[in-house]
């Protein structure tokens, strides 16, 4: 079967035509490689939902051909759905040290991923994963660790950039392997699967190293207590963070369940080089240092109701108060779709008397994606001779491709996905094969799937107009009439005490529509309940303009 | 009772503390005059909610003390709330001719304002309403016909400069009145009232004059249809498009209901300057110019799920279609909160293959706000004893605070309102007096305050995990017996049809709930209920970790 004919696959199911829940496959032959399994938050017409996984249908029926799963670095939207997709599949997995101690610290809360499936790898080490040569290459990211990989197939290479952006002065020294990746340039690379995220953005990223020296400054400024929010997977901020304050003297107090784990398998791990002197204290003893003297490391940076600072701001977190005169960095940019809810924090923040710092103030914060520039680098070095941008919405897969045009690749070099998109490459060739089943599923609770469309549509209704319920009981016995009822039960529609007159007139139009079917004498429960349904949908509209769900319930006696 | 030792009162009814429904009373002893009548747009929190208008509850009671609502322009945040305030109030209004004009328009669809209130004013004219000599004064705004109000009491004067930027070059000539500021500055103004909305962006704001620039650019660029979507109340930039169209030969097509209304108003009066030739055609017509002769004006510059360029983008709209080669140019900001719908479109749109022209890649869109150079002149040339930041959130009130403070002001002359404030100046003092009843109110439907926080709590949970209706028939006779049930209904919580075996345990968790309760001697409902929404809930929290809303019913036979 092996041949030089035969066809590589690249399957994205997911991070391609969106941002989140990244998750690849590569195929050749009988073998199958994965990388990355994440989770993506949900848009807001999704309600209730808790997270969105992808679906693995493909991957599930192709069991047995897969060789393993590669990691490129910690973020939850490249290892949070391994919990609920990694017992499905049992297969090996591989990452470096920091990601594989944070992909298992997600099992520990479960049953545990068995550790024979388990690698910690090097970049550089070669890994033999059926028809795939697997490697890892350092990438420099806003998480330590983060990496890129190559595939090197029977027909050629094929490398994954991996979330990545080019910093040529990362705080933990270790550097983007670009010698690495022009060296495959100029071996050939068949094709070249890259990070889109900022492909709208001019210009470069600014190194981490920027953040520090901002942090110092604001730092020195500050009277009263400081506290920061940031991302907590972002070590090197923390350790940016953590080495200033040493500098002045302040002791750090870590707060938000994301952040103190991080911090603590960080440390564990040797990624957070502590000071000699004791700095980090709890939070019940916070009350025991002068403002002065404190920087508080907190999660929040997104306004999510539950956060640390989001409670901070609303005064009801139980061990940080913030009080006028404290100094709030927020290091984040808000995510598309959490603008007002940064918003409402900082106002709170204000209202009480702190001094707010955002992004737009001074560089607290750079971006983990590379920028045009960085791109253009990358794709140079590389050479591929077919380019798939990744990990983007359209827009951004458009403005990558946009970047292509300038460096000489034509439309019909450049691949656009969508979830389960085939593209089959040959030595010298890039199509479309048949696609995959690929999509999202819907995790709400411990339900993994069950909140589908019809659901969700139903969860719309009640949340836009409540919900009505009519109750009648009807006698069994020919010829059938009404026992009681129809009694009306209305939630999240109107306030009901306020409207008597027209749960009255409610009454009034269910009970003429019931007469009317019950002097017939063919009597259909399936044609009672639509008419109840008919007769008072119309009647709430005509007196309310809105369209509560209305249910009715026939008891037979 | 009229003595210089009376004093001023300023009541920021809507528009402080927040973006939107703008309305603000000055009152000064027995009168009482309003400026503006605004609406906002609900936040997300408030399921089902169309509008939210002001609590006008203070006005009410002192509606014998209002001699006049005075307008400063025509947009939705400063009128929308008119329809439903004025009726209430019954009272003189007056604005310029364009505002009074689109005030106008939305009684159209209701009974009619009385005429004889109605009052169209020029900037200069001097207006007695009460104790207060009034004068309207020319701003420069992204709406034409915007003005500020002078108010000359007894005590002194106060500006209100409502919405404004310093355009110094704008489109219709009618240059912002910094002379007539200037003049009241060195008479000596007691207070301003200031726009704050910019306040946190440094620099100044440009001219609107540059979009059409920018705009032509583009136009030129053109191969397919031109889409340009914007604020419709843009009457400036609609007709930078219309001269740019009518330049390079392109017939001018209107589509969007707020659209098509502004353009006709603003024709009627004036307000628009046609080309000699006609230009513009109807939607029907649109399939009978070739592409390349064609610009589209369109709402859904902000994603609005129902908006025509947003049906557009889907290929739902039934008169233009977007094809691969058209030019979509976004010409404004989201509004914080739309960010992700915004995002929506374009992808939609990339999608389809047309080019999408946003902000970021040149200056489609300015504000029509002042930035923090803007609000510096503004203040120096009306030198106020005191500063009143208006319309803008706390974190813009507190950076316009910020810019007093460069300014030479203290804090005790820079007053920071919430809603229902009430700051009371004399000559030489400003101080908060006792706050009046003031805040929001829901409009749903029909409904003008009927959905409070109650039915707003039902709809969140009914929003995240749907309803679960538990029905049960239970004999009167004693001792009581269960007859029927219990029977479980639910929507939005899981699909019923892969639920059976929760659903059948859910039934024999409240037939127990339900045996116990009858087994004893007094037997009440409410504790039966109770029973039934306790055992079941805590029953499906343990099975999906899902919080359904519990309604039991129970027919007594």
């Amino acid at each position: 079967m092996s041949s030089k004919t035969s066809k590589l696959s690249v399957i994205p199911l997911g991070g391609t035509g969106e941002i989140g829940k990244n998750i690849i496959a590569f195929e050749y032959e009988d073998s199958i490689i994965v990388i990355d399994g994440g989770v993506k938050f949900p848009d807001e017409e999704l309600l209730g939902i808790d997270l969105v996984i992808p679906d693995i249908a493909y991957l599930e029926k192709n069991r047995e051909r897969i060789k393993g799963l590669f990691i490129t670095h910690g973020h939850e939207d490249h290892i949070g759905g391994l919990p609920f997709i990694l017992p499905q599949l049992n297969i090996p997995i591989y990452g470096t040290k920091l990601t594989i101690g944070l992909v298992m610290a997600k099992f520990q809360e479960r049953a545990p991923y068995p550790e024979s499936l388990v690698h910690t790898i090097e970049p550089g080490e070669l890994i033999q994963a059926g028809a795939f040569q697997v490697e890892a290459f350092r990438v420099t990211h806003s998480i330590p660790d983060a990496v890129g990989y190559s595939l090197l197939t029977p027909i050629g290479r094929v490398v994954y950039t991996g979330d990545f952006k080019v910093d040529y002065t990362p705080i933990d020294g270790q550097n983007m392997e670009l010698g690495k990746l022009a060296g495959w340039g100029e071996e050939g690379i068949l094709a070249l699967i890259c990070d889109s995220t900022n492909a709208e953005r001019p210009g470069v990223t600014m190194s981490e190293r920027v953040v520090g020296k901002t942090l110092r400054e604001w730092f020195e400024r500050a009277e009263g207590k400081i506290i920061l929010a940031s991302f907590a997977s972002n070590v090197h901020r923390i350790q940016q963070a953590i080495d200033a304050a040493d500098d002045i003297g302040r002791k750090v107090c870590v707060v938000g369940r994301s952040m103190e784990s991080v911090v603590r398998t960080a440390i564990e791990m040797g990624y957070l080089k502590m000071p000699a002197q004791e700095i980090l204290i709890e939070s019940s003893e916070v009350d025991k240092i002068p403002r002065s003297g404190l920087l508080v490391l907190t999660t929040g940076s997104q306004g999510e109701p539950l956060a640390a600072l989001t409670r901070m701001a609303t005064g009801s977190h139980r061990q940080i108060k913030v009080e006028t005169g404290d100094m709030v960095i927020i290091a984040a940019t808000p995510i598309p779709g959490n603008e007002k809810l940064v918003g409402k924090t900082i106002n709170h923040l204000y209202q009480i008397g702190a001094e707010v710092v955002t992004k737009e103030m001074g560089q607290v914060h750079v971006s983990g994606h590379a920028n045009q520039e960085e791109l253009k680098l990358v794709i140079r070095l590389a050479r591929p001779r077919f380019l798939i941008p990744h990990h983007g919405e359209v827009r951004h897969q458009v403005a990558l491709r946009r970047i292509g045009h300038m460096l000489g690749y034509e439309d019909k070099d450049i691949a656009l996905t969508q979830l389960g998109s085939r593209v089959e490459l040959s030595a010298d060739r890039m199509e479309f094969g048949a696609s995959v089943e690929a999509g999202s599923v819907n995790i709400d609770g411990l339900g993994v799937g069950d909140v589908g469309q019809i659901v969700l549509r139903d969860r719309q209704q009640l949340a836009q107009d409540g919900v009505v319920i009519v109750v009648a009981a009807i006698s069994k016995a020919k010829p059938c009439t009404l026992i009681s009822g129809p009694d009306i039960i209305s939630r999240g529609f109107t306030f009901m005490k306020d409207a008597a007159e027209l749960i009255e007139g409610a009454q009034k139009v269910g009970n003429s529509a019931l007469t009317v079917q019950l002097e017939k004498d063919q009597i259909e429960w399936v044609t009672l309940k639509g008419a109840l349904r008919d007769s008072l949908g119309n009647y709430f509209w005509e007196k309310t303009h809105r369209r509560p769900m209305i249910l009715p319930v026939l008891v037979s006696i």
